[in-house]
């Protein structure tokens, strides 16, 4: 197993954690040299809050444990393509890289931005890690919700 | 004065507070049925969180006070052009109308969206109120900053 797949399982265990609190199941972390610095699940039901994405819990969380508030030695690793408002707090965040997992048609950040990076030039992208077991999550959970 | 103008001088309000902590002045408020609920100005600084934009302060405040996760009958006000983040929340929250003051040619989300509107399909969008007021506290901040 490489060291992003490493990571990105631990995202799909955040991801896990959102579909046991009935939340469209989503997960991020936050590695800052070899290390898991934050954790976040999409809990948008339970917040009652449309931006309590994963990726913006674990940005949050980062900050906070690190007393800063740019994050360009970081990577984050998300187990869906990000919206446009997670890319946007990512953006600001300088983030090292990013690497998600499945793409969002629906919602996906290029379905908006299409050629132009919404990041910040220094970050680097990598897309389609795990993305088979990251978007089997998703559609098993809205494949049981329409039951 | 407009009912417009009204709340944009609320949101400038909030934007003076941002000015009083040391923070780029920008504020923002939410109306819904002609009555503020909910007020934010950008606390990036304060909490250490790149994320903490009047707007999103703003939206978690409306969303907890309404304990509901969609806007449609509510309006915006903030007094620069939404970033790429604040334009993706707004989106989620399926705010009725978003009225800006001044564009922010940097950082806006039209820089990166360009024709393609970030928002949901619904939000009426109303640019330029009291742009020059608006603008002024920003220019002012910077001016203040590189003495």
């Amino acid at each position: 197993m490489t060291t992003d797949e490493k990571f990105m399982r631990q995202a799909l265990l955040e991801a896990e954690k959102a579909l046991w609190a009935e939340e469209v199941p989503i997960g991020a972390v936050i590695v800052l040299k070899d290390k898991i610095i934050a954790r976040g699940y999409n809990q948008t039901e339970m917040l009652n809050d449309c931006t309590a994405h994963a990726e913006m819990i674990a940005l949050t969380s980062a900050f906070n444990f690190l007393g800063s508030k740019y994050l360009p030695d970081a990577a984050l690793y998300v187990t869906i393509e990000p919206c446009l408002m997670c890319a946007g707090a990512l953006y600001w965040s300088k983030m090292g890289r990013v690497i998600y997992g499945a793409d969002d048609e629906k919602n996906g950040y290029k379905k908006t931005t299409g050629k132009i990076s919404p990041f910040h030039p220094k970050t680097k992208i990598t897309a389609g890690l795990l993305h088979e077991e990251c978007k089997k999550l998703i559609k098993d959970f809205f494949k049981q919700r329409r039951k």
